[in-house]
This record gives structure tokens, sequence and C-alpha cells, in this order.
């Protein structure tokens, strides 16, 4: 069956006549057009249009007019080599599949977003381009015209948004963008995310996601395996980012201890606390705020000068906070902090979670990654004496965004913390084994399956390829700290050798050297990485990080999880911020 | 530079070293081989192995060795096609961009990825071939060895699981997939996404998704402006899912009423009620528990026969809560709920929350796109009264995996309840315009991004695309209404006409049409729908929900969002539930 209002908006925006059954006769004629085949269509459609004709958008960019003309000489049934010369300038949405001649349209049009995709990624790892193009917010605004019509647009100006959303994209997989935690793109990992759309499917049950789901089984046992929980045994999931993650552990947590709070909410439990450090991710605040509980009742712990949590400091507060009458339910240990890349003493945080009976949390969005090396894994010693884990694959293991994993050491807890047992898709006497439906243990219904990138690299660089990756970042951060620590111009924000990829420092201009230590130098200190930072984006040539934290002013964050970063990567960065920062 | 321990993992697991400065004296050869191009480096390293010597992994489906020989006859360059002959046999993850030696063998591993997906989606439209090849869990996790080890595998196995995984999954886009409120897959926004995953970015700051967060900015306008909220004025955010939407709803409604709960916690506040349908979705419950306002304070309200919320039992209820002392907070009604697909009298409720001062939520996440239709948008009349509304474009209109928006009235709301002011990701002394930091009102810090897929749809198709696609879906369903509402054997869970695409039926086999209308009788019927689903998944025919809802026994639950879907799939359902169910 044709579509039934198909012929409503089969050929643009001229004419503006919304009545299906009354197209004008142009377009009528290139309507029927189309049931040809072997380009005798399109060469009707530009002859009944005339080429000054054709429905476009003013202000796109304009390459040349996509025809293809391409020998198909692989033996693939069906294949992406196109067989006969399309005209986008004359197809539409309708005309691909599901249209039941939309095939050789389809095929066509995926492989050219592929041809311009992988266009992208070869220009992503290539150091003579810039890392972004930038444009402030209403300069492109202005530059294009980005707003949603009535009427469709070709495929031809599809393909052309297709290029300028890229045109305008920081190139994140290039060796020289440092500016997230999350930085690359594998390309493994990029062919699976592909996949995963493909399938389009949801995460809820074993019916409508089979091998995701078994796949997602296999994976959290084995990362829980590496946390150290014998067999791998407990529970988990994949959940919408590392925040998220944190929040499902708040609310674990405050369910183990008070399981009424489910049903008759705060109200009926004691006023509880948690405990973080102050150099811990904010998304521990926010959980606390949205479950309820409070960002009052989220105590900050003192650190370091290296940015670890004190373990005294945390004794400290447990024992005030529960002679003030509140219950402590939550400490959330950092293993990498955001800035400084700081792991907290995880086993002496253990000893305190045990000894007055606190469920101790373990954030390792950030660090998590380093139990898969063999050199490193021990700046986590004692995560495995933790409730539970908040490990982000899209982070330092280079998984392309988005998947971050919860564990959780108690098995069934999840699912009795969230169940609603909606009868509609947790059917109880459906033909097969229900364990697999893991979707009522979440707080999302839908799920997006964030599990595959990350298994199909799993498979293909064995977790020793994990590992020397991770092992490589390591080394190139601190042959980053090794450069510029006695450097002229570079003071570093805390002394000794980086645990994570985290290098903190300032650039000081040569102005800048010369004047007392006073407040006016901060003041002018604190002006010079956003300068750098601007002239870097407006060049395009490289991306790091700045921020103030505590009493230190604006500071460059160098993070490194890159897997196309190198040692000649490091050394431009240098340079790059001396050139950019000398005249301030 | 050359990856740092790349030999370490570069070919396969045989000879167990894990010593990266001394791989096997074959690997050395090999790994030195890999400099020469033009196909030399697969030849030698074949003869270096032989050919029984190839790390393969056992239980893996084997295909004909892929060994690509194609002529490039495209203008392109870079391009998808093949210039050189690559053995997958032999080659790793290691060997691929950003391998600066990499280019060649990207582009052909990504090309040959695609050209799996391309077949799989041509399938995936064609009526002869199966919806889904069922397995139990335990044969899939048997049949494969899908677990994760230190060694890496080749790309040939890389290969093998990407077809693995197709060949088990949902073919969520073919025509008689119904099983789910999501169906259907859209060419455009497969590759949108697609794209989406190759810019691999995040949603939290405009410096790192300039592009993506102005379509965000300007979708989420335009989807106001819809709701008929005056220029499109408000906030909003995508999300991931509509559990989480709707949880969003629920946590601005409370901080718009009692904005201290952000700090203080529901301890500082008086006891919150919320009123939903006793046939909403699950997730207002959900997010009460995980909010710390616990299940008990969700209201179910009646509702009549035909599943929409009766609005004299909600003024009731709100009296008597008030009564109790409770405070009303928020009134969430469903446009277009999850069985019946009933849409509550919005205006009628409009009026109680604005008599008694209650934040108006709408859950349209399935009802939603009905705005887009001209003919059927008057079941959503007075939604433009909502405070927050959820809307999820991944169901109705047919925008892949996972598109949730939560739209909200008043702007600056969702900023003021969620910002914790992270001085390392939202600097406020940047080079633009912060207003296009939007991630400081998301729960989640890390944001996919979700809008590009529905931007692009939007783009090509129109917004009288998605009429026509929403008009024709309402159209199958009462043709399936029509043609089943007096055919023996099937018996309707409601009366009358389907307001959104469910319907909802018992079919009754000859064995139970005889019987008296008894416990006995409802007994057997409810064990009819489970037993026809099972036959249907194990057929691979088709596929579509069945629940049972309140005192009603299991029954069908069909619902069409699936642009594929025609007339003769309806036909198909109805002649292959008699054919499945007649022995029954």
């Amino acid at each position: 069956m044709a579509a039934p209002g198909a012929g409503f908006w089969s050929f643009g925006s001229e004419e503006g006549s919304g009545d299906p059954d009354n197209p004008g006769p142009a377009k009528a004629w290139c309507q029927a057009a189309q049931k040809f085949t072997g380009g005798i269509s399109t060469k009707l459609c530009a002859l009944l249009y005339g080429d000054g004709d054709k429905p476009m958008e003013t202000g796109a960019t304009k390459e040349e007019p996509t025809l293809r003309k391409a020998a198909c000489s692989c033996n693939k049934k069906p294949c992406g080599c196109q067989k006969e010369d399309i005209n986008y300038a004359f197809l539409h949405a309708s005309d691909l599949l599901p249209n039941s001649e939309g095939e050789a349209a389809t095929l066509s049009f995926l492989q050219d977003v592929v041809d311009i995709l992988l266009q992208y990624l070869v220009t992503n790892f290539d150091r003579s381009t810039k890392v972004i193009d930038f444009h402030y917010p209403n300069e492109l605004l202005q530059e294009y015209n980005w707003e949603l019509s009535d009427q469709p647009q070709t495929m031809e100006e599809i393909l052309l948004h297709c290029r300028t959303a890229l045109k305008y994209a920081i190139k994140t997989g290039h060796p020289r963008y440092f500016n997230q935690l999350s930085t690359g793109l594998d390309m493994v990992g990029l062919a699976a995310d592909w996949l995963t759309s493909t399938a389009n499917t949801n995460m809820f049950t074993y019916e409508i996601a089979p091998v995701f789901v078994l796949l997602e089984y296999v994976t959290l046992r084995k990362m829980r395996e590496i946390v150290g929980w014998p067999g791998g045994a407990g529970d988990g999931i994949f959940s919408p980012g590392g925040a998220i993650s944190n929040m499902y552990a708040m609310l674990i947590a405050r369910f183990k201890m008070f399981p009424e709070v489910k049903e008759k909410g705060m109200a009926a439990i004691p006023r509880l606390v948690a405990f973080t450090s102050e150099h811990s991710h904010f998304s521990v605040k926010k959980g606390a705020a949205a479950l309820g509980i409070g960002t009052d009742s989220v105590i900050l712990i003192r650190c370091d000068e290296r940015g670890k949590m004190i373990p005294s400091d945390l004794e400290r507060r447990i024992i005030e906070a529960k002679q003030k009458g509140f219950v402590p339910f939550l400490v959330s240990a950092t293993a990498g902090t955001t800035v400084y890349g700081a792991f907290d003493p995880l086993i002496a945080i253990a000893d305190i979670c045990k000894k007055y009976k606190i469920w101790m949390h373990v954030d390792g969005a950030w660090g998590g990654g380093l139990l898969m090396s063999r050199k490193h894994r021990w700046k986590l010693n004692g995560v495995e004496r933790a409730n539970s884990v908040t490990w982000n694959p899209h982070k330092m293991m280079g998984v392309p965004l988005q998947c971050s994993a919860l564990l959780v050491r108690e098995e069934g807890l999840m699912q009795s913390c969230n169940q609603m047992h909606a009868s509609y898709l947790f059917q109880q006497d459906k033909h097969y084994d229900l364990s697999y439906d893991t979707g009522d243990k979440a707080l999302q219904c839908g799920r997006h399956v964030d599990v595959f990138k990350l298994w199909l690299m799993w498979r293909a660089k064995g977790t020793i390829g994990f590992e020397a990756h991770i092992d490589k970042c390591l080394e190139l951060a601190e042959y980053l700290y090794n450069k510029i620590k006695n450097r002229e111009g570079f003071e570093m924000v805390f002394d000794g050798k980086p645990q994570h990829t985290n290098v903190c420092f300032w650039y000081v201009p040569p102005s800048l050297r010369i004047m007392e230590d006073n407040e006016e130098r901060m003041n002018r200190l604190s002006k010079v990485a956003p300068v750098i930072k601007a002239r870097m984006m407006e060049c395009g040539s490289t991306m790091v990080s700045y921020q103030p934290l505590g009493d230190k002013v604006n500071f460059f964050r160098m993070v490194i999880s890159n897997p196309a970063a190198a040692h000649q990567d490091i050394d431009f960065l240098i340079e790059e911020i001396e050139r950019l920062g000398q005249d301030l």
C-alpha cells in the first residue's frame, strides 16, 4: 500500500498547496515519473522543473549538485553501491524505505551519508585540521536557517545539513582535543554504535533485545569481577551517565537502610546525611536535591592538598552528625576526582563505613578505568569493599558516549527498590526465563542500548588493549608533568606526579612573572586561562579546560583520555599556550 | 608515534605472551610487515602464520573468509571503497585509526560494517522475513561464547559478531512488529543517529556541542509552539526517556511550590500528594518513590470505561487530601495511556488544577505526537494550559530511540531547581553567551545528543510529513477495529472507536465460545494470549503485546506506530492470531 497522504508532501514547498489530492501539474507528473527506474524519473523531473526551479532553502551551503554515477563491482546483494543515477534534488524522505520502491534510493542515500561521515572521520585524526571551526551562537543562528517548517525538504538539502552539522562540530577524536574527560573516537565503538542505532530497540525486556540483554549481563558480571567481587556476583545497570549512576547508588543505599521510604517517602524516616569530599562531583549534591534529601544533608569532607578525602575528617563529621540525631546512610568516595584526578583512600574509608554501618559508594566514573591496568589499579585498592561503584567506560576507556555502569554488590536490591510491576511490560506468564527482563529495576522505562559498543570494543581490544590505552594516557600525563613542572612560566597547582591523567597548572605570562604575589597578581592571573582558552577556540588549534577551585584562581586542567594523543600533541599544547598567552 | 604497547596485543591469543617488548617471532615479523601497503602485509602474515594457525574463537559462526577485492570507481577522497586487499583475519583494532597507517583499513572495516547494516535494513522491511529468530536465553548463551577475555580478537571475528547480533535481533522496523509503542525505523532518523555517533559529543555546553545545542533550542521552541504556548516561550530538555521526563516534571513542580526542598529536603516541607489516573504510566509512582515522596502519596484517580480520568473523582480526592492535611502539588494527566490509548479530559483537569493551584503535568509520551495532526490534535485540547508536558518523539513520531522531551511553561525554573554551579563545567567567564550552556538545568551531567535525529527528520518530512504518518497509523487502527469488532472469536475490551492507535481485544478460541461466562472461562481465556504470543515469537511471524488490566484478564493490545505497516499487515495479524489460537 502506498502511504496515504504521501503525495501531500512529496515535492517540497513551492506552490504552497497542502492539498494531497491536488498537487500542482509539475508535481503530479513528477510523482508519476517516480514509477520509472533507471534514472528516468530524475531526468523527467529535472525537465519538468527546470534547473532554477528546484525547491531549495536559502542560506544553506551549496556544494556541487549531488548526482552520483557509480558502477557497482561488489558481489553483495543488496549492496551500498549505486546502481542508478539518483538526483537528490528530487528525492524526498517519502521515497525511501519503507516505501515499497525505495530500496535503491535508500541505499544510495545512506551510502552518501556514510561517505560524508567517513570523510569527516579521516579529518578528525588529521593534525593539520582545526579541532573546531568556532562561531558564536548568534553567528551560527544567523548564518543558517535552522528553523523547522511545515514542508519537507529534499534529500539534497538533508545531505547538506549533515555536512553543515559536521562542519561546525567539535572534532572530539582530534589528537589535540583534551577538553573533557571523554575524548577520542574509537572505530570499533563507532561501528557498534551504528549497529545499535540500526537495531533501534530498548533494553527493558529480553523479548525485544535478546542479544543486548545477554551482553549487558555478561559485561556487568565481568566488570564486577574486575572490581573484585567474587565470581562477579552482584547486580548493576547501564545508566544514562555518571550523575544518574551516582543517583541510583544514593537511592539504593537509602532503600537498603529504610525500605519503607519507597511507599511512605522521606516523611516516614529519620533525617539522613550523606558524606562526600569537597572535591567530589556535583552530582552527589544534585542527587540529594532530587531525592528529597536536600543538599544541606550532603556533608563535604575536607581534602588534603592533592584532593583526597581526609578519613579522620570523615569520621569526625560522622560522629558529629550522629550526635545531632542525623542518620548517616552513605559515603560517596571518589576514585578520580574531576579536577585533580585524586583517588580517595578507599581502604580507610571502607573501615569507617564498616565501623558505622554506612553504605560505601565509590564514584569511579573517571577513575574506574584504571581497574583495567595492572600498573595503576592499586590506586583503587579497597574498591572491592564498596557496596556500589560508578564506572563510566565512556571516559577513560574511550567508549563512545554514552556508557556508564552502576555496579551493586547485593543482588536483588535494585529490583526491590525500583520495581513497580507494570503488567503491560513485565508479564509474569511469558514463555522464557523472566530474570532477563531487567527493565523493572531501572528508573527509566525505555532504556537506550549502551552496552554493545563496550562489549564489541572489549572483544576487539581485549582487556590488555584497554590496559595499553590507559597506561599510555597515564604515561603521557607524566610526560606533560615532567615537561612543565620546572618550565618557566608554568606553575603547578599541586605538587607531585599526577595520580590520574589530570595535570593542573597555571600559565604565568611574562608580565606577571615579575610581579609580587599579591591580590592584583591573582586577579590578573585569574583572567589568563579564559583568554587563552578563547584564543585557542578561535584558532581552533586545541582545546583544554580551565576552572577555579576553592581559593585557587582559574587554572588549566589538562586530562588525557584520547587514544589519538601522542607526545607531539603534548609538546604542541605547551607551546600553543605559550604562544597564545605571552602578551597577556 | 606508534601506540606504546600496541604490539602487546596486536596478534591474538596464541603464545600467551603479555610482554610488549618481546612478541613471538611470527608476531614480530608480522608486525613489521604491517608497514607495507598493497596487500603485501596480509600475504606475509598469512604465510607466517599458516592457515590453520589463525587466532579464532571456537563457537562463532564461520562464514566465507572476509577478503575483499573491490575496484574504486568513485571520485571522493577519502571514500569508503576498498583500495587494497584487506584480510580481516590478520587485522586488529590497533591497526585502525588513530593508528597513523590505519586509514585504509579503517575505511574498509567501517564500509563492511555498513554493508552488513544495509543488508539488515533491507530485510527489515521484507515481509517474507521473520520479525525475530527467537531463541531462549539459555540457548543463546550456550550457542555462542559471549564472554570477554584478556586477548583481542581479529576484525574478522568482530564482523562476525556484528552479523550475529543482528541475526538474533528483533527487526523493529519490520511491517509486522507491533510489540511496543516505539516501532519502525526511519531512514533519515537513522542517518542522523549515525552522524550523532560519529560526532560523539555531549550536550552540556555550547562549547563542545555548538550545533546540537542550537538545534535543541530551536526544536524545543517549536514543540512548545505546537503545544500552544505563545511564541514557543518556556523551557525544556531532551531527557533519557519518558519516565525521566515525568520525574523532572514532579521535581520541578515540587520545587516551584517549596523551593527550600532543594537544600532542606522533604523533612522541611509539608507532606505532599500527587494525583494521576489508575491507567497512568508506572513512572509517576516510580518518580515519587525516587524523589522521596513515596508511592503512597500518589493517589490514583478512577477512570471511566474507556480509561479516561474522571474529573469529579479527581476533585473529590483533592479535597479529601487537603482535609487530611496533605498538600496537593501535582496532577499528572495522561494524553494517550499505555494500554487503552485514552486521553484524559485536559480542560476539566486544567480547571481543577487552576482552582486548587496545583501544577498540571501532561504525560503525552505516547499521545503527544497527535499534536502534529490537524485531524487528531483536539484530543489534547487543554494541553496548552499545562505547566509541563512530556512528549516522546521516539514513539508516535517514529524517531529512533531515544528521544523524549520535557517541556516546561515557566522559563528558568529548571535551572533554579537543578543547578549546582559546577565551576569546572559552567565557567562564568567564557567568551560566548552562557545562556546556551544548558547542562546545569539537567539531572544528568553528560547528556547524549538526542535532538539531531528529530531535527533532521523534521526537516526531511516537514510537519505535514509527521501529520501524514500519524493520520495513517490512526486510520489503520480504525481499520483493525472495524474488522474485528463484529468478527467471530474477537471481543473488544472496551466499546467504541479507539482514540489513539491502541486496539484492545481478546481472541476467544472456538472451544471457549460455547462456554458460559464464568470463572473457568475467564481462567482459560487468561491463558490464550500468552500462548498465542509465544507461538508468534517462535514462528517469528509478528509480535503484539498482551497484558491483564484491573479485573480484565490477559488481552491483546495492538498499537500502530510503525510507518511500514499497511492494511495487509493488519489483515495478516488477525488471521495469524486465528491460526495460532484456534486449537486452544
